[in-house]
């Protein structure tokens, strides 16, 4: 076998294989609210400055500043301004009633809210004649200049930025109803082995159910794939052979992607190995644990990535080499937050070997292990809310020493 | 005005309000991978053991560990025992060459993995009367017991898990292909104000466009809520009311919850306010900037938000009070990850107002603003990754000073 590669090597490896896969990818335009959790494909300039117009900050009355001395002024009240509508322009000596967010009227250059003006409410539109005393104000006081948020024709958002609500919110002010993301990528998810059976058929002696498709699905699912699911391929090469070849005709049905778990160590019955006989794939030991046996190539040309068969391998392998690629090569998804995390109990780790452990991080930046180091160990998996990293040249941790943590 | 309400008595005014609607729901039955990010409405127990029986963690053989004194043995090779296989017993004086995860033989209870073994390679099966040299070993190496993840009939998870990639997968192990969530919300969401435009159509002067559904919908959708839209409504609390009542009518289109935007200030145009009249909600002051203005309470006994106009002020108001009371209440979303960080800027904060500015934290654990405090400011908003909190005591912060952050 040949010498270990570093957790950082294979996951540059893994960001060439989807650069590759990106490469033959276009864009789609989606309504906005279908970009949610996507990455922008393109720039976004702004079509229009925000606010389009200088608005009120206040309820209040708008006024020309220059025409009240440091004494303050009596001035006549006329119409007044609600949201929403384009106001005449205020005529000298005068004071518009204005609402907040309402467009402030050509001439005047100030809000003297209501609270200040003397008496403190909105004469009758009805009244003729009203008037009202309203203190010195400086030039732009609870103005909202127009483009003051943004100018028209700047950057609103650069390329690859992920939609959340806030710039999807952003994205409609603009008066934008779609949006352009990229193609969302297929990937072919296939489970081996047999000893591995359907959740819901009949478990039969020495066989387990297959926690792997659920579990990866889940993850692609969130990170924005696209999952094509096949069943089970037992350990025979040539079925496993067929169900690949069935997704990789050139054409519609190709998938961009294929994901197995399973059958890539060094043993007896290694269907994956098998099958990638003749195929441009490489399986290669990565320094961590678990996750440590690897298939990367391509299969008839469509880029393969081979899990190991524990389900927490393939969380592990999923969390350290597809998903942060993905998030690199397309944008999507969100990194994991990465913090720091003090030890509550001493440990050990193999020599030479990335070592990922299962924990939980409470409220006092304390973490503590979920379950041993062991692979099989999904129901402690299931408790844990985080990634504890421990780096190959580190052998002994004492309660208290800080680890950094990927937050689940 | 009544003296404004703090930020956590308002929040625990909305949780109440969502708890009452939580009495009226019922549980639904999910397939696994559609109740990915929803939350468990029951506990679940192991309907079987994990591992469901011994099994092998490493490539070797299986072995009764008493027979090999501490010189080793010679112990004759019976069939190998691949992953899926239920095995023979194992005889007196053998040893069962046996694959990773593969049933540990009865009889057996160590496993020497196969680099220890003389020679360190498994003998053709076809071989007759093989024979391996084993080094001494202690019972139970190498042997994953049945139940030492969890045992049948152990809590395999609460109520009121969240179900992620590992939790699903845990499900999936257990043979279980259906988990019982909460029964969806419905939301109505209606967006008010005579300048507001539906983004896409032409927007006359003195108008905006509506961003607040946008941002709104988006939200309620990451949350796991069932949006329900109207378009905007105008200032008129006829049409409003119109709206509202279409909605509530008890039946299969009553929704769960309104949320409205606008028109809860104390100015002359209030279309929410003036619909409410007389309905049970209250509108009040929050000791919050920006989201002061609230409405609480039933409409047609239907509960009922009324969010501010603004942008910013809606998202702080989901973010602050229904994204908070909806993780309390039906265990999804996830919370906000909290944070404290270093001000890269003094800042000054209004006396007796719980501040919320919008800012980026950067990987060195400081953090700046994005825009000012305005809540028109939706490009601001765009660019920041965080809800920064000012308690309302706190007037005066100098560069360097710690502050909390939510993580958006």
């Amino acid at each position: 076998m040949s010498v270990p590669r570093s957790v950082a090597a294979h996951r540059q490896a893994v960001v060439e294989l989807l650069t590759g896969v990106l490469a033959g990818k276009g864009n789609i335009t989606l309504p906005l609210l279908e970009a949610l959790g996507k990455a922008l494909a393109v720039d976004v300039h702004a079509p229009l400055s925000l606010p389009p117009f200088a608005n009120s900050q206040m309820d209040g009355f708008a006024v020309r500043s220059a025409e009240i001395p440091d004494g303050g002024a009596e001035l006549r009240v006329v119409e007044p301004v609600p949201a929403g509508a384009a106001p005449a322009a205020l005529k000298p000596g005068c004071a518009a009633p204005i609402m907040t967010g309402a467009m402030i009227p050509e001439g005047a250059d100030a809000v003297v809210p209501i609270e200040k003006a003397t008496p403190n409410t909105f004469p009758d539109p009805a009244a003729a004649d009203a008037t009202v005393r309203l203190p010195p104000v400086t030039p732009g006081t609870y103005v909202r200049d127009s483009g003051s948020d943004i100018g028209k024709g700047a950057l609103a958002l650069p390329a690859g930025t992920r939609m959340g609500p806030a710039q999807l919110g952003l994205l409609a002010a603009l008066g934008l109803t779609t949006v352009e993301v990229r193609e969302p990528w297929s990937v072919l998810l296939v489970t081996t082995g047999d000893e591995v059976v359907e959740p819901g058929e009949e478990l039969t002696a020495g066989r387990i159910f297959d926690s792997n498709g659920t579990l990866l699905e889940a993850s692609m699912r969130q990170a924005g794939l696209d999952v094509v699911r096949t069943g089970i391929s037992g350990d025979d090469p040539s079925r496993l052979l067929e169900v690949l070849r069935r997704h990789t005709v050139p054409g519609d049905g190709r998938v961009d992607l294929i994901v197995t778990t399973g059958g890539v160590s060094k043993g007896a019955y290694e269907v994956v190995r098998q099958a990638m006989a003749n195929q441009a794939v490489d399986f290669l030991p990565v320094a961590m644990q678990p996750g440590g046996p690897q298939g990367l190539g391509a299969f008839e040309g469509v880029p393969f990535l081979g899990f190991p068969g524990n389900p927490v391998s393939c969380l592990v392998s999923f969390e350290m080499f597809l998903r942060p690629a993905l998030s690199q090569v397309l944008g999507t998804p969100a990194p994991r937050p990465v913090l720091r995390a003090r030890l509550a109990e001493a440990l050990g780790s193999p020599d030479g070997k990335h070592q990922i452990r299962r924990g939980t991080v409470a409220a006092d930046g304390t973490v503590r292990m979920e379950g041993g180091a062991g692979s099989h160990l999904v129901h402690a998996l299931a408790r844990a809310n985080a990634l504890v990293q421990i780096p190959g040249d580190v052998t002994e941790l004492a309660q208290g020493d800080e680890v950094e943590v990927w937050m689940l």
